[in-house]
């Protein structure tokens, strides 16, 4: 039996493919490389449990095709549906490129699935399809759902696709909403970029707004302990789950000033006007992460924690490349 | 300046397009006939403040052409979208039907919105969007949304592009999430069912389910009542408004015994097994409708009372048709 990752060569499938293989999973990774990369699966080819094809997912025939020709691996059982669009800026300008790489990849997977009649699916959602709520603490059973991003409003017509979807056919459909994620292979983000401008101009990082946004961050090793715990332990059919970590999260001002500790010691700060960094980014939020540490699970590393190991594997990564 | 209506030619539009023209609107009315008919705007044409184009807005190359092609009317300012597919079990047998009709109407709509500078929306959202929450009171913030119908999922999914749209460009979006709603031209539902059902077999009435689901009506003119109302009251950039009877509705077998009692006196009911008609079908739900009733509207009929005036109003078009 197999396992089907979309999105397969992309930031947090790297992660996850590492951890199914190592429980004995085949895996069948799908991905069109918009964002995701060979580098990122290189360490997997040759793996006797691993298969790759690139595909466009947003493409129902191909994706068919896809899956189809891999049917040697044994009947897919499960999937990980991470394909989308992780631009949001990108789909703030154009809302088809969500449309396309964030919707109609979710429902194609779901009219794959139906057709190859595999039951059990989990989802990469994200907090984005909560907007900005201001103070409200940020359960999954709260609304209403006014997502302020493409992105966002893609990853909750996903969720409301794979409900339907769970009353038609699925046995079990878990949402997991991501936070803010960080890690290698970091293909974008607020590390990533400050890196760059750095390379760009080592004495002044300049940063959008005025650097008082305060978000979580997960490293991408803890959020991916966190799906497979719920995948283990959760007997909902249908359910939500936010993952994040436990502590209110750190401010774009603390992100840029550890950066610059590693990256360009020394170098001068300058913050830009407000607390929005662009159209669709919520300034501050309470997430609340009680329903997945009831089953258990805690963050081996807090948001500043992770952001500091982020930086420090970033940095190595850009020595590679 | 002109209102634009899609889904123009359909049940409630019908109703819509009476009071928007009543009040003095221009309106252009699309409608590509899938459910609505040339009948029910057969009493507009000639009207002129009125035109009316048959095109497909999930086709969006058409859709911009439509509307450019009555460019001479003045701009689009507000738009009411009630395109969208209506046939529940025909979206739960092919979910595409729901993707193309209700979710990418929705997605087109507001690209020729951005493109036209027309920024005031209404839109005919559902309950649906609910799913079953089981006896937890239907407020506009409750979670989490799960729809249980491809019908209610688009609905959803709906919503939340508009959401990310009011953040981007719109200057109001009002969401109005409908109850079942009665009255003529009637194309579906119950009542039409239980009426044709009847005229096959004046003797006995089959009825899906055990009859003890219980749903709330409202007439198609308080339900038009309370959106122009909502209009002219609400101050909000994005927001959601249940609107529904202020009862808690009427069983399957109360609509059954009064469709009999009119259409076929004497005939017998005879009921199914277990208390959902269809996959998607919610059995039960209590619907606040506070918010509504806090900006002053009070529904002139409850349930009971909708039915019975939508049954003799069906009975009547049933002679004509």
């Amino acid at each position: 039996m197999t396992t089907l990752v979309t999105g397969g060569a992309g930031f947090i499938s790297t992660t996850l493919i590492g951890r199914l293989l190592g429980r004995g999973d085949k895996v069948l990774a799908l991905d069109n490389f918009s964002r995701g990369s060979r580098d990122n699966i290189a360490g997997f080819i040759g793996h006797d449990h691993f298969a790759f094809a690139q595909v466009d997912l947003s493409d129902l025939i191909a994706f068919r095709a896809a899956v189809s020709a891999h049917g040697g691996m044994g009947p897919v059982t499960e999937v990980w549906h991470l394909a989308a669009n992780s631009d949001i800026p990108a789909g703030i300008a154009d809302a088809r490129v969500d449309l396309r790489d964030t919707f109609v990849t979710t429902f194609n997977t779901l009219e794959i699935m139906q057709e190859i009649g595999a039951k059990r699916l989990y989802f990469a959602s994200s907090s984005a399809v909560y907007g900005d709520l201001g103070d409200k603490l940020l359960t999954e059973d709260i609304g209403p759902l006014f997502p302020i991003s493409a992105y966002g409003a893609m990853k909750l017509a996903s969720e409301a696709a794979i409900s339907a979807a769970a009353e038609k056919f699925l046995d079990v459909a878990l949402l997991f909403r991501f936070p803010n994620v960080v890690g290698v292979p970091a293909t974008h983000g607020v590390l990533l970029d400050f890196m760059r401008r750095l390379r760009q101009d080592r004495c002044v990082l300049q940063v959008l707004g005025d650097g008082t946004q305060q978000k979580a961050y997960l490293h991408v090793s803890d959020l991916v302990d966190a799906m497979l715990l719920v995948q283990a332990r959760s007997t909902a059919r249908l359910d939500a789950f936010n993952i994040g970590p436990t502590d209110l999260g750190v401010t774009v001002r603390a992100i840029a000033a550890e950066t610059v500790a590693v990256a360009a010691p020394g170098a001068e700060l300058r913050f830009g006007q407000g607390n929005k960094g662009w159209i669709g980014d919520v300034p501050r939020f309470a997430y609340s992460t009680a329903k997945l540490q009831a089953l258990g699970w805690r963050p081996s590393m807090d948001s500043l924690t992770a952001i500091r190991r982020a930086i420090r594997e970033i940095a190595a990564q850009e020595c590679v490349t």
